[in-house]
């Protein structure tokens, strides 16, 4: 059975990524809900009506485990909520990577406006380390310039200047990426940043928890899978294509597929 | 009876402000589908199931017209569809008023990447001019821009300058803002574009259009209307009462209320 990942749109492009790379052998199945994106300025009522449709749909393909790979997402999600199969949030293993990797404890947050406004980074630093102190910034820009395609740019580097400085200033050593499309601006974040600041990314925070669970066996691995990456999409654009053949690269999809949902 | 007015999110309270400013004895009912916005970068198939659903709850709500005032809407309205209320695009009027501007006949238009790539701005003219020539260009970061209130601002300055150089180079005297967000930003684009070039706002264009028909009685005025706004929306978001403020200013609305579609 496949691993479903899924986000608004292409960012959880980003995790599915790193997860196929870390499990070449897993089968994915990645749903876009392109049709309603973006989450990260709705409110978290709509957010969470939008994530529980979604998990619904997961669940009814038959899959063994399923990512949210969407910051927004995860910030609404109820971890108390039962389900048939592990559900991951990319907060969770984000939190516990950046306080492992940090040394003064000053971590930055960077993420859309609702994922800032939950404060789910703070609350999952605080669970692992009650005296980190977080510094958050939404950057609601970013999102659109990576949609645009706009990532190797004079302009877009003027805005990741204008959102990131402030952090800078502030002295942390740890930033995390809370936002499933930043992975994208991961270099010009860090020329930034300067080499004294690790930048957290998600997804490779998400594949070594899934590679403790599985290790634990409480996610069973696939011998016999063969590393099959399905694409599903809730809108038609041609743009989703287009944007997940780039970001996937050098993996590629075996299917594209619409959904109503 | 109050007339309708909706739109994706904040943007078509452009058009409704230049309405409510135009007939002030007016009441209208705005809606604004900020759960399932922006409908700029979704396919036609997308965007023409919301607009239906729109529609449909509108003229649940005993109004006298509904004016569809989200440019990526408009182009893919199906234009003979019958209604028991007249229905208004913001494309035919803007596609006018364009066309009895220009002296040239040579007209920049300016969209979300959906409405470039359905013509429509293109079809309208040329059914009012046929010789008229027509340059587009889609701009997919001004909606983000805008919504993060870099109105007056460098940056914005520089991405209003890297989508309109190419409409100046090509000499055009009237330029469309084809997106109801865009009048946010007229000044600056007036600097780039320089005086001798006419920008065509919609709201103002819509506004002639029902001067028109209300002088033909085809649309009944309200002689006993309080010039009431009401403003409802499909999510939740605290930004939209903040936005919406902003953008209606000096008017300003008489309740907000959410709505599930």
């Amino acid at each position: 059975m496949p691993i479903a990942v899924f986000d608004s749109g292409v960012g959880g492009l980003t995790v599915l990524r790193a997860l196929a790379q870390h499990f070449p052998r897993e089968d994915f199945l990645y749903l876009g809900d392109t049709a309603r994106l973006p989450y990260g300025n709705k409110s978290p009522v709509t957010i969470r009506q939008y994530v529980e449709q979604n998990i619904r749909f997961l669940l009814g393909r038959r899959v063994k485990a399923i990512v949210v790979a969407c910051n927004s997402a995860s910030s609404v999600l109820d971890p108390s909520v039962k389900a048939p199969v592990p559900i991951y949030n990319v907060i969770t293993p984000g939190a516990r990577l950046a306080v492992t990797q940090s040394n003064t404890g000053k971590i930055g947050v960077i993420a859309t406006r609702t994922t800032v406004a939950q404060q789910a980074y703070v609350r999952a630093i605080a669970a692992v380390n009650p005296n980190a102190q977080v510094v958050q910034q939404a950057c609601p820009l970013l999102v659109p310039l990576v949609e645009e395609g706009w990532v190797d740019d004079p302009l877009t580097n003027l805005v990741i200047h204008r959102y990131l400085n402030p952090l800078k200033e502030a002295g942390i050593d740890t930033l995390i990426m809370g936002c499933t499309h930043y992975p994208v601006l991961k270099e010009p974040m860090s020329r930034v940043m300067g080499k004294g600041v690790v930048l957290v990314d998600s997804g490779e925070a998400i594949a070594q928890q899934i590679q403790t669970d599985m290790s634990a066996k409480q996610l069973l691995a696939n011998p016999l899978g063969q590393g099959r990456l399905d694409l599903l999409s809730t809108d038609l654009a041609e743009n989703f294509r287009l944007m997940a053949e780039r970001i996937l690269h050098p993996l590629s999809a075996a299917s594209f597929n619409h959904v109503d949902i």
